[in-house]
């Protein structure tokens, strides 16, 4: 839960003028989203997020997420769309920070994921794939495995205070990892955290998806480890077979992996949950007390990892070749 | 910021049609409020205010808090209004806890006091506490004078670690309050809790007051001497004379002040200070680390009690008698 930029009502009246988005009737901060910081803004001309962004999102990426939206959402993939001022610029500047004006989409996401959610996803992340293949910029993924290892050497230290022998299980992991890491898989525009968070649905029909602030350059099949990790293990860390050849079926009747990506799958899943593990763990060892974010649990990760580990072939995950 | 329950998508839906309110379109935790969770959720029949009540409100008070807003809405005053369910009630539950939907009120609080918004409060309050002289329920001031020695006491080992002598300094005020209380001013239904955050304008024009959760049965001036300490210094601490009078003159307009009531204002504005002093001392030295909610700076209130100190007529407000 997130608000760290206060704005005052005249500082958002003015900005909401500069969009022609008329008065601005009613202002509440979001208690969602971890990076920036969140309000929700109803105008004269309807209801929107106005989003600050703050120091942990680089600015020069702004373009790059904000361009993508606009992208996919011309393509018709259902997300929510910067809004332009008459200055043609979606971006500008409010309370010191940049910021920028979203469509507000309509949805909620599942607390609780049933097999009908993995179907969407895995339908929905396939067009997103689709969708992004002519999107003309491109960024790359500073959280793949080239930034694991600084990532790991920053925890080694104190990994251990959070399970016993966990640094060198780590390292191992890593090196094994950065020894197999593939480097031919189809690659294009990837969402990168497409965690339920950020899926909304409406009586189990997919409405969205939002937060588009991890999309990078990179393999598909890395975007569908990514999902597997999010989407198919169950609140008691078992892997559940069914949601996951339903993600993974959905996505291929709308684009077809290739064998080599199905292979790679285990390895793309094991990378998935060191990275979420690494960067939960980072922000474990780092939370200053009271801050405003809960850290959440590493071992979350851990426990997905070890299973992954254990999977000598993408049949593990409901699939046939 | 609080969103202390996490609901599951069904069972808000299973929530909102009790209320007839048609399909769930979107619910985000608002990041704003101390005491309970609060979601902004939008459905068929518009936009709500979900409220879930948290363990530090005594599910006793609620049909006090409830009905008041109910009551103070019939006559006019500008408030949200807990929507009945068609089994008449407005409370049920929720994720295990007690829960109501109230109205959406349009507007927003103001992060810098300006005068205007001082004369906007002072009317609205005068206008509540006339509206509320026949609402039929009572509901003791549990956080007035009789409450403040527990407070004290629990704070007065560690006091000095906020700053020193000041469990000495506080013990002397409350003695001097306790012995000087007045017990016979004009009392009814008062706001107890009316600061900037609860009051939300629309282009300098009050739109309504929110929260009542702190309502009780007590002296109206005091409700007067709480907005003094909450409306009326700067940020840098210092007293601004114009908006105090404005405040009390505008209150006096819709509500005259007896004699008595004025002459008890300085002591009135005392306590007031006091009673946030405390209770901001007792979360800022209990609130584990890690909490949700940062506990604000009790030494905030110490300044303002010593400006009332310092004060010996209500001349110092901006008033003649």
């Amino acid at each position: 839960m997130a608000v760290y930029t206060d704005v005052s009502d005249e500082e958002v009246a003015e900005f909401a003028t500069l969009y022609g988005l008329g008065e601005v009737l009613s202002l509440k901060g979001i208690a969602e989203g971890v990076e920036n910081s969140n309000y929700l803004m109803v105008a004269e001309a309807g209801q929107f997020i106005l989003t600050l962004y703050e120091k942990r999102v680089n600015e020069a990426d702004l373009p790059f997420f904000l361009g993508l939206m606009e992208h996919l959402a011309a393509k018709g993939v259902a997300c929510p769309v910067p809004v332009k001022a008459p200055d043609g610029q979606s971006l500008h500047t409010l309370a010191g920070r940049p910021a920028a004006i979203i469509t507000f989409l309509s949805g909620m996401w599942p607390k609780r994921i049933r097999p009908p959610h993995c179907a969407e996803v895995g339908a929905a992340l396939a067009e997103m794939h689709i969708a992004g293949q002519d999107f003309p910029m491109a960024r790359p993924n500073d959280l793949s495995v080239a930034g694991w290892r600084p990532l790991l050497d920053a925890c080694l230290d104190r990994a251990d205070e959070v399970k016993p022998d966990l640094a060198d299980a780590l390292s191992r992991e890593l090196d094994w990892i950065e020894a197999n890491w593939p480097a031919d898989l189809p690659a294009g525009v990837i969402h990168a955290d497409l965690f339920p968070d950020n899926v909304f649905f409406q009586r189990d029909r997919l409405t969205g998806l939002i937060d588009f602030y991890f999309a990078c350059t990179d393999a598909f099949a890395y975007d569908v480890a990514i999902c597997l990790n999010a989407w198919c293990f169950e609140p008691d860390r078992a892997f559940n077979v069914t949601k996951a050849k339903l993600l993974l079926s959905s996505y291929r009747a709308r684009r077809p992996f290739s064998m080599t990506e199905l292979n790679a799958l285990p390895l793309l899943a094991r990378g998935s949950a060191l990275r979420f593990l690494l960067t939960r763990l980072y922000d474990w060892l780092n939370t200053p007390a009271g801050a405003l974010v809960k850290p959440k649990d590493p071992l979350e990760y851990w426990a997905k990892l070890r299973f992954h580990q254990g999977v000598s072939s993408p049949a593990a995950y409901g699939l046939e070749a």
